[in-house]
């Protein structure tokens, strides 16, 4: 169709389809190709079609078609989508863009642009379906499908006061149900004891609150209560999708990405795992140091070595456990700082119990796989495992407390972390122990 | 007011706040208050404040009040939730709650606990709005009012055929668009071409489906297209909030636990514990068996266990790193088994830059703080790390994809267990390479 310029039987297929499956059907044209397809779409099929692009080739497009043709598209499109799309194209081409948006569109982009990345404001739409309090089902019925097109949900409205105060939402649901008494006053049904954001506050909350509410869209306030937008559950979604992508990240120690792994460029992606490598490998020295204080008992325990990786890996991936556990409850809100106690004595009996059944693990197979050493000798890896657990249990479930009281993301205290700092702890008892039960004999 | 059994304000208790709320402030009272409280509420508030409360109070209020008041409640609960709660209750207490439900819920409840954990139908609810094809605009508006108090959600309405066939699906918004022209036709303004999933599917499929589609609900159907119900958008977070949780157990070798931290008993805690840890002690014996193998070397290089746990960290480091990336990008279905090759040859670039990098430093933290080798010797350290690194990072991108290949979950392939097979890699290769250097010598 694209080769025969058949205009009509590309209307077609743009009309046909779920904008999101036409958006799919077109990944394999050029950027000049899918624009041509757009096109010959409806205006608003168009402006669907395109949310629906990945975000690559919707810069691409903007950068290349004329914004006298794409600023149409602009001025239809979300409110946040438009915001987060234009701060990754060229200045230059939006400062030719925005003089062509009507003035409306231009104020809401200035204004949207204000919130920092991450904040309710980065997330909201302006776009709200809102009523005056004075009136009746009938006349909000009417109102509502006059403003159907223009508003991403007309699901939740919200009614506010004559100075844009929020006061109440009453739902569509409501709305049908009362369609037999049209001259009831909206403000009659209306809930007005609302769940609302402000819009500087952390997208986390956001999310926390609408996953909790069961909500469709939560409303977003300033400081005076003034209606500012709304954030729909499909952003929920979104942001839930983006914050376990971070933890996960950070989990496996790499700074987050802004773009997939395939297409991050090899300079940024060695940068983002080497900065923190480089600090764990710095932190790694320690051992070095630790080890060469105990250069003595090394020299007087030949069999040393072999459990040295042992007993550090096994110290690390119980400390690891704990802050696991501990970082995913204080991220789900099921731990508070409060319960620091019940946590270190949980962890404490948690340690002992593991470190008691690694420990007899260990100590049979010692005395299996390992020639030399009296069985007696051996007694120094369950003895070093109890106690290298124990310690790892209780710093890895006390260290994600600690950067939680001092205001720091206790996700930072991921496993990794936690090992690099158990290692040292692990080492320094495997060598005491060592010393104090065979270099002196 | 439950002291002096003030009904009447109860009631206007329950009225006046969202019902999340309500529940929130009755997490202080016992069971038999807070079903004090719940009878004297609205049946409808009744039902919205009790699907608020948490799942351990709902089992102890059914287990302990009288059936022929609880039935009531469950009558009117969710379709899903109500299959997930019964689940959870004494099988001699369900026995006298099914006969006192009507039969068509009754009915229901058998039929959706038969859907696995996990799947599609054990996420979906039952209750759906759904028209027969042949009705206009204005029959579909009066319809959905009288439908509305009975389903989760009236906003997507599904048009089925005489035998329930999907056949379409109209919005609310649709037919207050057309609020105007109530005689015309549903089937002509539906959308045909639907996105559905079917009973049996994941559950991670729903919600990817959900999410990149921006649906508020989508259809579950069964082999021959029956619409059986339909999965809404606050399921959907519930059951990527679980995922990621999930997800962050499994990096941290922990089996998902099914309660809260607090809430585990301390025995169930340490067998999902104590089971992983238990497999990576036991694959750590092979380092113990690697280093007992090379005991010349060990012997005739004294400062070769100095460095030892510096350089096991550092592989299980970069290949947790490259284990992390690959998971996650297959999660989020950014890569798929055909990018292999891609993978394989970034790791290797990725393993070769870092390699250089730590192995830089870490020479020149030999040179700084170990005495004792010569600074010639002193390089099989950055030669070590170098290959070492390298390995780790092709050993870490390749084993999830490994697992994909074979039809397991490769997130089994995270941190701890990466880290395990690497370590036993990193021995190998440094022994070797003291051995070649300097060993000989």
């Amino acid at each position: 169709m694209l080769a025969t310029h058949d205009a009509a039987g590309l209307e077609d297929f743009c009309d046909a389809m779920h904008p999101a499956r036409a958006a799919e059907f077109m990944e394999g044209l050029t950027a000049a190709e899918t624009w041509e397809v757009l096109q010959a779409a409806e205006p608003t099929e168009r402006v669907e079609i395109f949310e629906y692009l990945d975000g690559e080739r919707q810069v691409e497009i903007l950068q290349t078609a004329p914004p006298e043709e794409t600023c149409q598209v602009i001025a239809r499109m979300a409110p946040d989508d438009r915001v987060d799309l234009l701060k990754l194209i060229d200045p230059a081409i939006v400062e030719r863009l925005l003089p062509l948006l009507p003035s409306e569109e231009r104020r809401d982009i200035t204004r949207l642009s204000q919130y920092p990345e991450g904040t309710a404001g980065s997330l909201m739409t302006t776009s709200v379906a809102r009523l005056p309090e004075s009136v009746t089902v009938g006349q909000a019925l009417e109102e509502i499908a006059l403003q159907t097109k223009n508003h991403e949900t007309i699901y939740y409205i919200y009614i506010v006061d004559a100075e844009n105060h929020l006061r109440g939402l009453i739902t569509a649901r409501q709305l049908l149900m009362h369609l037999g008494t049209p001259d009831e006053n909206v403000t009659d049904l209306m809930q007005r004891d609302l769940v609302t954001v402000e819009a500087t506050d952390d997208q986390e909350v956001v999310a926390s609150k609408v996953a909790d509410y069961n909500f469709m869209a939560i409303p977003v306030v300033d400081h005076e209560h003034h209606l500012v937008g709304i954030i729909t559950h499909d952003d929920v979604i979104d942001v839930l999708r983006e914050e376990a992508e971070e933890d996960a990240y950070r989990a496996g120690a790499i700074a987050p990405l802004q773009e997939t792994y395939l297409n991050t460029p090899i300079h940024t992606l060695s940068w983002k795992r080497g900065m923190w490598l480089s600090a764990l490998l710095a932190a790694s020295f320690l051992t070095v140091y630790a080890l060469q204080s105990f250069h003595e008992t090394l020299d007087a325990v030949k069999w040393l070595p072999l459990f040295l990786p042992l007993i550090v890996s096994c110290g690390g991936n119980s400390g690891g456990q704990s802050a696991t556990l501990i970082i995913t409850s204080l991220t789900g809100g099921d731990l508070t700082l409060k319960d620091w106690w019940r946590v270190l004595r949980r962890e404490l009996l948690m340690g002992l119990l593991l470190g008691a059944w690694l420990g007899a693990i260990a100590y049979m197979g010692a005395l299996l796989v390992v020639d030399g050493p009296t069985p007696v000798d051996k007694l120094v890896v369950p003895i070093t495992l109890l106690l290298v657990v124990t310690c790892s249990t209780i710093v890895g479930g006390a260290l994600p407390l600690i950067f939680k009281r001092l205001g720091l993301d206790p996700a930072l205290m991921s496993n990794p972390f936690v090992a690099g700092i158990i290692d040292i702890t692990g080492i320094v008892i495997y060598m005491s122990i060592c010393w104090l039960m065979l270099a002196e004999i």
